[in-house]
């Protein structure tokens, strides 16, 4: 038997950071680009800036900011904030599933 | 802002215990009957003798017996192991809960 989880993070009563938000923001980092990252995703560009503001909006928080050129034209990276969240959120997720992990083994034995 | 996980355990692959189905073997134990235990939860009653049949096909265990009158209508209870795996779900459960608010607290702060 093996333990499993899905973890969020909501803020206000509504969804601000998952593991599937956060891989958005991360491929963003990544790949410098909102359209490259959505790509990565198999989202359309629309459904993955769609994505981002409302990240942004339910944080109350600017996390991803686009070069001059306009939006995809000049590449989107994260703000200091969006970095700062996006390692904070990983920290917590690795930690969460190393606890899992353990309380599986001490309440159900190896 | 707040954690949320949602749990589950696999066995081999496939999906044994999560909340939702420990939920309806708690309330097998506490109704004394399955037919209640799927009302309580708004599932057909075939729908949740399924489920039952699922869990255990995927474990390998017996959770649940039906007294003498036939499925349902003599009753059904836990069997043995599914009172202890309820129980040890529950431990688990509690404690990943646990662990989650303590690592969501020192990762993000107060």
């Amino acid at each position: 038997m093996e333990p499993r989880a899905k973890l969020w993070i909501e803020h206000e009563g509504k969804l601000a950071l998952s593991d599937y938000r956060v891989r958005l923001l991360l491929l963003i980092e990544q790949t410098g680009s909102l359209a490259e990252a959505a790509e990565a995703m198999q989202l359309s560009y629309r459904r993955a800036w769609g994505k981002v503001r409302e990240i942004e909006h339910n944080l109350g928080l600017q996390l991803v900011e686009s070069a001059a050129g306009g939006a995809g034209g000049g590449g989107s990276r994260l703000t200091e904030d969006g970095r700062r969240l996006v390692a904070l959120y990983q920290r917590f997720h690795d930690a969460v599933v190393a606890d899992l992990g353990h309380e599986f083994t001490r309440t159900f034995g190896e």
